[in-house]
């Protein structure tokens, strides 16, 4: 998606530990035209695959997910809460992810009465780096014994692992911007 | 907002706690057609105040921030960040604000680049109930020197004191639908 690589480009900026901030349109402030159009990119990808349900998972993926599911004749959303969720009830599929932020492992938990085998999912997130969050959300999707038409994620970190974990499975994924390189010397580099 | 007092009434549940659950459409699976007419709605309450910029904190409120900021012309969102905002780096605006749901104080973070005095704010968020969340908004809004519109909260709980705390600043408030008391015996009544 050539208007979010462009933008990436002009105002991303790359701190140690391999983070790209992109707080001026995604992850502080959020350019509400430019998320707007990533959903119908979205959708533009997926349009023929009859999609009932979006999962994500909080709390940076619920913004784009709600983009895309405008989209999608309004669809629900559904979110997938992390850690220990006291007032879910014991009614939930549920698989393990590692959150980097906090470095620890966490469960990530989605209520059964909101998604089972009925519903075709369109799984959507905001980075793709490692692949735990993805890998955990269609764990829940399989759990459920729904149907998983792809995934989508904003931007992938194409040179870590995540990418080939999800693809390698047979799961189509698409990435808005696949990052081939980044660098606090060199800058961003994408790939085709 | 008669249809969301409804469907409160109609999937809400309340929890030991003085919870209202409202899973099926707002805090884990996201009615997307209703969280639009929700931004319609604050569109329409504050449609005359020429608003720049709308602002809320993580994580819950972001969806309706952006469900709204699409009926202002898709005017930026801005989310506060909670705790400690490791990249932010030192030039930001903060506030207190204790976190009910992890029983412990946290600072709120805002970054300067994305708010001064010339914005015009229009503060949203999901919940009211103790007002803490929202008077952290309030305190960053001043501490920029932008002029604040007013607040808009979908649901308000109107028992608690949150409500009160912000409207004796001579702040306007809009709740969609105000809880004026709430028992799992006796369910859910509204004020008018």
């Amino acid at each position: 998606m050539e208007i979010l690589k462009q933008r990436i480009l002009r105002e991303g900026r790359i701190l140690p530990g391999d983070i790209l901030k992109v707080d001026s349109f995604l992850n502080h402030q959020i350019d509400t035209a430019l998320m707007n159009e990533i959903g119908r990119e979205f959708h533009r990808l997926f349009a023929d695959e009859k999609i009932t349900k979006i999962l994500t998972i909080e709390a940076s993926g619920i913004t784009v997910a709600y983009a895309t599911a405008q989209y999608f004749n309004n669809c629900p959303v559904l979110f997938a809460k992390k850690g220990a969720a006291a007032n879910m009830g014991p009614d939930v599929y549920h698989a393990p992810v590692h959150s980097y932020t906090h470095n620890q492992d966490v469960e990530v938990f989605v209520s059964r009465s909101y998604l089972n085998d009925s519903d075709r999912v369109l799984i959507i997130d905001d980075f793709l780096a490692n692949g735990k969050a993805l890998s955990a959300l269609v764990s829940v999707v399989r759990e459920a014994g729904a149907q998983l038409a792809g995934c989508g994620v904003i931007v992938e970190k194409a040179y870590q692992p995540g990418g080939k974990l999800i693809r390698d499975q047979g799961i189509r994924l698409e990435s808005l911007a696949k990052i081939a390189s980044m660098d606090p010397e060199s800058g961003i580099t994408f790939e085709e």
